[in-house]
């Protein structure tokens, strides 16, 4: 195919990966175990199964390359994938860059984002595993939609705990779930202890991501026929995303290119583990590549946080990752990539970025926003704001390379579309957004970190 | 390929039609000609340059088979086009239908619509005309977000006139357009004298789809370097979206399989034009071959309105057409699919209409939602409820084929997506959709027809 002559790049049913990719079994050093933050000692298998099956443990788990993606999987991804890969033609224009910039966009499924690439196999193996049900938490509503989606796909229940202020602020994430036939409530809720508990102390609770986590995994402990499942951070999350990086180097490869340097936005981790670890391999063998993580400064994990074993949630329910971390205390300001808003990172991603083979780069909100409606207004599509930080990097990008007049190959993953997010452009458009950052002197989360080395 | 192994069908950007296929040159009565709403007198081309260029004027009275389409038109086509064609598999199953069901999806683009593919010619054919800004009504949103898209991608201004209830009831849409660069007013506006001329008389009027019309007519009118553009209704944006249809006889062709029956949503026609339209060409030479316009009952111009000359709008500025009509001064009942709410229909599905080429059917809305939900939890897409209409009426033959054992081939197009209607979908959960029955006995519009023969 002549490269110049193409704007985006579709390739057929049948080149829908076979495999994940597992990037743990080419790192020269291992993420850390988890540790149960109970008892603070080394998690087993066993002690995840009241609330995973089997097959997701061994794949959390697991130092295997590749992992077979199942067939019952593979035909739910066809409704969607394989992803286009689009030449930034507009983009390009607009910037009179000398460098060639694609990305990846996984926007087009029902959902509008990456996450429906790991709620299916999450879906799938908790129903081979003869569960009837499944619980989450949801904050700004991807994650829910998504594993709603797929519920309802394998004949699955599904119960989703979504942050109070979410609930009540985005009606319509909520009206999606239930359109996929999920059951929504407001968390904390009167389902669980630990919501009961929070609602006795103040009825009117806002909630958080940390209590409707807690709700979620106290659900599925405490009934036989339910299991919970996470949308990011975890080792099979990240495994699972691979398929986007897998495809894109199919796509750049028709193309006759390979990426001089690969970014993806960066919260829990999933979405950059998905581009970026398929490229990766061909690093650890050599290939020169640069994959940057961009984050948002208001919560900026990787350049800021440091490199310790915390607790994954507020409650300590989670497991406990050593992970770049601002503390598990530590509340973000609201900015409005909900979904860059964790405090800490996913243990893969930490440690490539500890064993510098990764690079981060943090951007406030309004940089964010002004690339994210130069990209609509020349690709023609509206970005999430937390796809939009990725963009942000990608136009620096070509603005160094058209200043040194070099031919650079630039790849960014889109990770969802903006279609639920205009709250956030009305914010924009009215001045209302300001630059959040962060400062380690102020912040006291991170004297609470457990006690293990 | 083999038909049971795929879930949809793709075709290659190469593949993106050359030309528009214009039904007028095959239908075997013509379209009445066009009268100026003021002279009653025949329309000239002259009568229309104040607010249309040359080409498109050209486009909306040739009797040409084929129209070729622009390079630079083909160009903003690849970005979303050749657009999707589904295989129904999961409501197959669902239905447990012997007939097969596809769908052609046009939600993949920016827009979440088919209006993108003629909001990109028109805005095109004025850019080469000289026009620098374009002006336009837009009611639900769809067609105001289509063309500020459209106008932004060839460097045009763009004056959207929003109703002012949906400019209040649907903020995101409205940030929608502006993040595209348009201008967004609520209607009627103190911008021009129509609308001043209602705020006089009600400040808190809520404006209406006629009187929208009426100001952005008048703003191209007035202004040299304006021009208007329409999303629906005309020969020439009927012309454009049979795109739609050409790429779909293409899958199908691919599958070797050919529709006994196709079904569109029909408002003003032009997604019903767009995929019946090049099966209708097959139809005129002898193929076998339904084509079926859905509408709401609350609305339903072509199963309940009578064939008369009648005005475009309420405000008597568009020019009278020879169609089916409830009567220019007819409001629908508030239902939520607000692109199905016109009170007449393109004059060339009308003549085809009447000449019993096509037939018609109408469904209350709660019938509608019921097969919109369907469709998204077997399909894993929410649909815009103006589609819905389609999906209800295949579903429904789809339940016949059963009963009868045939193996009917049936298609429909899925206009759009359901991402801007969850306000809808809410209020269909809770119980506050009522279907809306039509009474010819109680409409007094139909007394108000021009006295044109």
């Amino acid at each position: 195919m002549r490269r110049d002559e193409i704007s985006k790049v579709i390739l057929p049913e049948s080149e829908i990966p076979k495999q994940w990719y597992n990037v743990i079994a080419d790192m020269p050093n291992k993420p850390a175990p988890y540790h149960n933050p109970q008892t603070l000692k080394l998690i087993e298998p066993d002690d995840m199964k009241a609330i995973f099956p089997d097959e997701i443990i061994r794949q959390e788990m697991t130092a295997e390359r590749y992992i077979d993606i199942p067939d019952e999987v593979r035909e739910m991804y066809r409704q969607f994938r394989p992803s286009p890969l689009y030449r930034a033609r507009g983009l390009e224009k607009q910037l009179g860059t000398t460098a060639r910039i694609y990305y990846k966009y996984e926007g087009t499924n029902a959902t509008g984002s990456h996450k429906l690439n790991t709620a299916i196999p999450q879906a799938y193996y908790n129903k081979i595993a003869g569960i009837k049900r499944l619980s989450t938490e949801t904050g700004a509503g991807q994650w829910g939609s998504a594993i709603s989606l797929a519920s309802s796909q394998f004949g699955l229940e599904c119960s989703v705990y979504m942050v109070n202020v979410s609930y009540q602020q985005k009606p319509y994430r909520r009206s999606f779930m239930k359109t996929f036939g999920a059951s929504v409530v407001a968390s904390p809720s009167n389902l669980t202890n630990c919501g009961r508990s929070m609602l006795e102390r103040d009825p009117e609770c806002s909630g958080s991501l940390g209590i409707a986590i807690s709700e979620a995994v106290e659900d599925a402990a405490t009934h036989e026929d339910t299991n919970y499942a996470l949308g990011s951070v975890l080792n099979h999350v990240c495994l699972h995303q691979t398929i986007i990086g897998i495809e894109a180097k199919k796509q750049m490869e028709i193309l006759d290119e390979y990426p001089d340097v690969v970014f993806a936005c960066c919260g829990g981790g999933s979405n950059f583990s998905g581009i970026t670890f398929p490229f990766l391999q061909d690093k650890f063998k050599g290939q020169k590549l640069r994959a940057v993580a961009v984050e948002p400064t208001a919560c900026p994990t990787l350049t800021k946080g440091i490199f310790a074993y915390d607790y994954g949630d507020t409650v300590k329910v989670a497991p406990i990752t050593k992970m770049y971390t601002l503390g598990h205390d530590y509340i973000p300001a609201g900015i409005h990539a909900g979904g860059l808003r964790y405090h800490g990172d996913s243990a893969i991603v930490s440690q490539l970025y500890n064993d510098k083979l990764i690079e981060a780069k943090a951007y406030g909100q309004k940089a964010v926003f002004e690339a994210a409606i130069t990209f609509a207004r020349t690709e023609g599509i509206v970005p999430a704001p937390e796809s939009a930080h990725a963009i942000r990097a990608a136009i620096d990008e070509a603005v160094l390379a058209r200043e040194a007049g070099e031919e650079k190959v630039i790849l960014f993953c889109l990770s969802g579309h903006g279609y639920f997010d205009f709250a956030a452009y009305e914010n924009y458009f009215s001045g209302k957004l300001d630059d959040v950052e962060y400062s380690p002197d102020s912040n006291t989360s991170l004297n609470n970190l457990p006690p293990i080395e």
